[in-house]
């Protein structure tokens, strides 16, 4: 795999040390991701917005209602930056300023290209689908010709951004190992509750082993 | 309280009943996140970095390395966008269409001040402490006058911005409810692990009651 384009616009000016550009260490955040935050300028103010996602080699997939600002902005080619942020623990050091957050986030910035062909348009759909819960594609209804219609679907190629790291123990000031502070890292971890059958499931209907056995 | 300024650039143009104006909603959300993205526009191009905060009352606080190229750009009085997301499900539809999650979020628009006073800064970077882990303040080294210099704090006036929040079970078209599948919500719930205390911590140091009840 070629590595990411390392452009002006994302060299890491600080902590470069936590900075990556290899694409296998950006492909494995984006694909633990659940969501991601799409960034946009809208009228030169910028605008956040989260939204789950879909992976297939270097194109990564959002969706939307076709009536979305912005899905509209990113259908007319607007820059993006694409962020994807995992949270794995507190740092917790004998100082304040030490303290810190083990993580590992990604940044794309890439615009946007409106998915029009419905053979491509369904398998991003598929993608964006299977990434929220594998196995789920093949269960259910699949898309109507009004619903994808009511649809919009953007690509992003992934060329341009970074990965930054940060995994560990605390790293504190020489001095302050002396400090009779206890310091260590406290795990974050992303886990499901029981699975809640909606009400008007029919009698018989089974909890799939898909989402019984669900991990993330 | 008094509710959100409702602007035109945080009208909720979709979904506009899962939209909420009010303070409480709104600071709820805040308070319960964990790290914020925070969008700004650079050099024409939207940037969306994560980043831990601080609330209190109706400012929002952010800090990071003083010759970090966003805080500048903050620092500055640039726009910026705030988004604070929590994931609390899955929601399994019987369509491939109606899947969604079920999620919390939070999108401010303000412009940020630096904060230079020190009595003020020192507090704002307590608040973003606390709220990490509530209780650590007073039990760690605080920052030195070179600590204090090297380091941004910028505030936020949150009034202008809206929460959106889907909470309940799929809603699926009515036809596709006598379809034999499986739906409900797979709940996600952030959660800690055991702590891992650091390999250098002096004998007889002892982990902190805050640290062992730890809840998100």
């Amino acid at each position: 795999m070629t590595d990411f384009i390392r452009t002006k616009r994302t060299e890491l000016h600080r902590l470069s040390n936590r900075g990556a550009y290899d694409r296998e260490a950006i492909y494995s955040i984006l694909d633990e991701g659940l969501v991601c935050h799409v960034g946009i300028v809208f009228e030169g103010a910028p605008f956040v917005i989260p939204t789950g996602y879909g992976r297939s080699g270097d194109q990564l997939f959002i969706h939307g209602s076709s009536a979305s600002r912005t899905l509209r902005t990113l259908s007319e080619g607007a820059d993006a930056c694409i962020t994807v942020t995992l949270i794995d623990g507190l740092v917790l050091a004998r100082s304040v300023f030490h303290h810190s957050m083990n993580y590992r986030s990604v940044l794309v910035l890439s615009k946007g290209t409106l998915i029009d062909e419905p053979e491509a348009k369904i398998e991003a759909l598929r993608l964006i689908t299977e990434r929220l819960v594998p196995g789920r594609w093949d269960d259910v209804r699949h898309p109507t010709p009004q619903e994808m219609q009511a649809t919009s679907v953007i690509a992003f190629s992934i060329n341009e951004g970074s990965a930054k790291i940060r995994i560990g123990p605390p790293k504190d000031d020489e001095a302050d190992y002396a400090l009779q502070i206890w310091a260590g890292v406290l795990p974050l971890l992303f886990t499901t509750g029981a699975p809640i059958p909606d009400e008007r499931n029919l009698d018989g209907v089974t909890l799939p082993s898909y989402i019984r056995d669900y991990k993330r």
